[in-house]
């Protein structure tokens, strides 16, 4: 069945129904549409544009790694090791990626209404060129054509990176991590295109499982003596110099809750040892997880680096899956979130600088209106990210501006963050995103209360500008 | 007075203004309105269908049963017993039905933008053919011509449930109930269309007045011992399987919290014994119901019934009113609700059977977009309830279909529940989730974020078949 | 540069894109734009109205009493000196007017999306009737021009009460206050058309600095032994006389939580004790605080003062900023709140009085569905205050709408508060409510939820009616 253009992707998609607002809604997007992506935080992999190979095929490349998909998939009764998951034993998983994709084909209605759909046709559609829909009966084809294209050079990452036009790249790497792909193209014009971001969660948290090793490897990678306090601080300094040499510009924190606190040095030293110990009390982890944040802070107001805190995912909620499958297997959730207790011992110590850039990012949407855009729209040093993962969504994103934009303005955002590990879903994901807020702009042009002349210069503030302002790229 | 018809019930109600979204609502809306209808869960009494008596007047069957008509005029000021609501102490209560009327006619505007109001228009336009505003000016003859309808053998139970073309409805019976009037229609064509449902509350919540009393009941029905632990687990599986031979095809749970535990054996006898001392604490009596969702989840797995879990509402917080007039007067309010904590212990168990299918409810909005939809997302054993209670209504449909969608999908939610103890307002209930639904469509539809031809395979589904299929009805 | 009229203000500003709802929403907003306002909540300086003075220059009227306005200033790096904003200890602060006064036109874009800019909009071109957009290039000509008619006769106070048509307006004082300028008009005309409110904080939060110093006032502007508990509850029923002598018909209360309590006369005596040693907990003046809620609601009921309970801001929250410039600098955010659990003890005590009026707002949305619209669509005492605060926006209103209204109704809300110091943006912030409230009616009318003359009698209840009643100012 072949359908025409139209049906499989609307040049009007996710703008108002209504002719008024629609009008005003495309102007605008046309006016920002072809700006360069500025992909500021998010999870490619950096051997892609290091080494610059060739994706394998459809399924390894749009399937397996995206647990927006199988977590979908999972939820309807389809098994993990069916979809190719490894397992944490290295137990027997399906190999056969064309049958994997079948199995995507065949329920791909599930995806229906969700965001991963919308960025699956724009893949489909606009990046391969396909135009059929997708389907059990063109699940062949699709693969065929997919994984044909894959082995071209026009396919290849850095060619990618070009045909998307994404100006800039940042990866997120662990504080123990040797940086060997961003060390590769150092010194090259890639490395100015792809940079890292410092995210040391893994030598912050204490409930991790390797958390005392990876205390133990950073001293060994910075020289640091990591069983003392100042030293452990010292080795932080150290490695976000070196991801600052890789073009880090940005921190980024994942914490289950955005608890922080503000201790006594003596405190401080005594809580490291007892983490170090091995023995330390839930109650302890967090306590250090919240003090670390504001050292982090700290540190930012010393080298200039934006901190993004991530908080309130409780992540590998399903036992049997961590056990079988490990971490990131779509066994996320979000949780109810405190950041006004949160972070008022961070904010009473930090709060009134306006060198210091902290850019918030929630799970749970109650706080846009409740407490992040009050607080963004009064601390110097606050600004909001955009909605994240879950509200990474049409509806998410409306949510965002309807409920945070009144307190907080638009001048206390900065832009869109992709935040994926799906490379080629990044210029779906972007355009998803201009397209919301080009159409937030534009009802508020028809009903008044914004001008067309003021929309017309947020619209570029909102693709592109507020992106390198705020992480400093520019 | 005399209006035309279009004043009375627009035949458009509920679509969206503009016209691009509308004729396509209107267009997927025709293709569903005259399905029958599927009511997995709801409060009628089964004396009526089980008897077929009539019905005795307007303000008996329309008022006095309905908490949500009453509870707002008691807002008002118009006491409980000149609404005619009976007195616990058997004192005087208003029995002039006609006066009672009135007062209803004479407050009906406190229910503009209300779901009341739709519901009795549909009600009184619809189901009884009225062809005036209802005021107090034609109050006496919307009761005169109820009344005499209600006489009429097509006014009968039986009827309407032909003409109202109710395929299937549930009703809802405690755990020692002897279900008289579903044994009364055994082995009759009308047991198959009116089955019961498992709701063991009174013999599972330690906090009730009753609830030994209840717990040695079920002893007697069932010849178990319920004095002890496995005897009692016992009694609720045989009492599952008398059910199950009336036609249940599911449980359901209403409980303060969403709170599950997983105990040793050992705890849950000590547990067991401590509230059938009865001088269990509150949080013993948590801790008690919290084990029996998991062992109510256990059971589900052994006889494949459907396991709803209504969560959140704190009943009864007029304690005047309670102890005037009892349970269930319109004095129930919402409460913050945990999913996900008070899940985990549950799902740790069972989260990953793929043969377990447990509905969620909430009265927390919040949870849509920030819990629910991520669990049902992937958890397989998790489906989501339709908007329930104070959110059964146009704006809480959207709410719940804008907020769960992008994270659940359609396909983990089960179409409609009318919950509804008002027999008549059954047709108007359904056909407001079908326009709300067909709404939702239509607007994806008009934004390009959805196909036709997927909005018209989605419109029948959660109008019909995912009831049927989520309570393993077809 | 000048532009026309239209891209100044928009003469349908806030009305639905689509034309349908459009046209409806304008039909009901002629008819009630021109009503009277009445102002029942809000914090003008009773000065103005009593003496009558001309109000000196634009920075001093409309930017340094705003903290909307600083507060956003604020969070992009400008210093509260440079906005000359008053310092604790004097030091020296920018005093230059017109040098501030071009600060704002210079950031002016930050508010763009934001209630301020549609508030000082309409300052701009509908009270002083300018004609150009205001930017730095007009900063100078807004200024003088503004200045230059402050000294006319026709922007006196009270030439502005008549001009914006404002037919009552209360004031909110403390409740150690000696109300001079009400005093001082005692017996006038301005009397009826400015009155007082009675807002007890200061002498009920035992956390503030200045509690027993209150107190010991309070007993000396009543002659009661305010060091004894029975002479404290009669200092406040004396203080509550006082104010009604001057015109207040409501209490306001600003508490942090929702919490009330019902403690036996020993209790109360006990803690009222503890909290004038100077000694209390933080728990013990909570529940000072939760107990005065309960004895304010019984006074309430003995001389018929309706009571207001403003929960759940957390005041003051930047210390630095406290500890330098004072309070209600706009570090102010909001917290979740938790009403059911909060009101339950003053409900029990009196939730079921007909003739007791309390009236809630929130500063926690989720709080709107799930709690406060199921309590006041129960209980007869509750009403539910418009949106407040960071919600005093059209989103904040359309949420308001949204969520309330299915269990509430529309006739357990009190109309609009303007609750502003703000005097010129009075006609503002009224303007955008009826243009709200139009706008939900008119999609209530144009989906066939809601008739069109039941709209044309909404329509001015919640513009003019309601806030007399829900006041008892009629």
């Amino acid at each position: 069945m072949t359908t025409n253009k139209h049906s499989l992707l609307d040049p009007n998609r996710l703008f108002p129904a209504d002719s008024a607002s629609r009008e005003i809604a495309i102007q605008l997007y046309n006016t920002i549409k072809d700006r360069p992506i500025i992909s500021p935080h998010g999870h490619t992999d950096p051997s892609w544009f290091a080494n610059n190979e060739c994706f394998t095929d459809a399924t390894k490349l749009l399937l397996v790694p995206d647990h927006y998909l199988f977590r979908m998939l999972y939820s309807q009764g389809i098994s993990m090791s069916s979809l190719g998951v490894p397992r944490v034993d290295g137990g027997a998983v399906e190999t056969d990626m064309r049958k994997i994709w079948h199995c995507l084909a065949e329920n791909y209605h599930l995806f229906r209404g969700t965001p991963s759909s919308m960025w699956m046709d724009h893949v489909f559609y606009e990046v391969f060129g396909l135009n059929e829909l997708f389907s059990p009966a063109t699940a062949d084809s699709f693969y065929d054509h997919i994984s044909a294209q894959l082995q071209t050079d026009a396919y290849r990452p850095r060619a990618l990176l070009d045909r998307f036009n994404i100006e800039l790249i940042a990866t997120t790497e662990g504080a123990i991590d040797e940086l060997p792909h961003h060390r590769a193209i150092a010194g090259t014009e890639w490395a100015k295109r792809v940079i890292t971001t410092f995210r040391p969660d893994d030598a912050i948290d204490p409930s991790r499982e390797d958390f005392i090793d990876n205390v133990a490897r950073l001293g060994e990678l910075t020289g640091e003596d990591t069983t003392t306090w100042t030293g452990y601080l010292d080795a932080m300094r150290a490695r976000r110099a070196t991801f600052r040499e890789h073009g880090a510009t940005a921190t980024d924190h994942g914490h289950p809750t955005a608890a922080t606190a503000d201790l006594s040095r003596s405190e401080c030293e005594a809580l490291f040892s007892k983490c170090l110990s091995g023995h330390s009390t839930a109650a302890e982890q967090e306590l250090f997880r919240a003090q670390m944040l504001t050292e982090m802070a700290g540190m930012s107001l010393e080298d200039g680096m934006v901190m993004q805190i991530h908080a309130g995912a409780r992540r590998n909620v399903n036992q049997q899956v961590f056990e079988q499958f490990g971490r990131d297997k779509g066994a996320d959730v979000p949780s109810s979130t405190n950041y006004l207790d949160g972070l008022i011992p961070l904010l009473n110590k930090y709060g009134n600088e306006t060198k210091l850039n902290i850019i918030l990012f929630t799970l749970d949407e109650t706080t846009y209106s409740r407490e992040l855009a009050p607080l963004a729209g009064h601390f110097p040093c606050l600004k909001l990210g955009p909605p994240w993962w879950f509200h990474d969504s049409p509806e998410g994103m409306l949510r965002f501006r309807q409920q945070a934009t009144e307190s907080a303005g638009f001048y206390n955002t900065v832009g869109f963050n992709d935040d994926t590990r799906a490379f080629l879903s990044i210029p779906a994901r972007h355009d998803v995103a201009r397209r919301m807020d080009c159409r937030f702009l534009a009802t508020l042009v028809a009903e008044g209360r914004l001008r067309l002349h003021e929309a017309e210069e947020l619209a570029p503030a909102l693709a592109y500008d507020f992106a390198k302002q705020g992480y400093k790229l520019s």
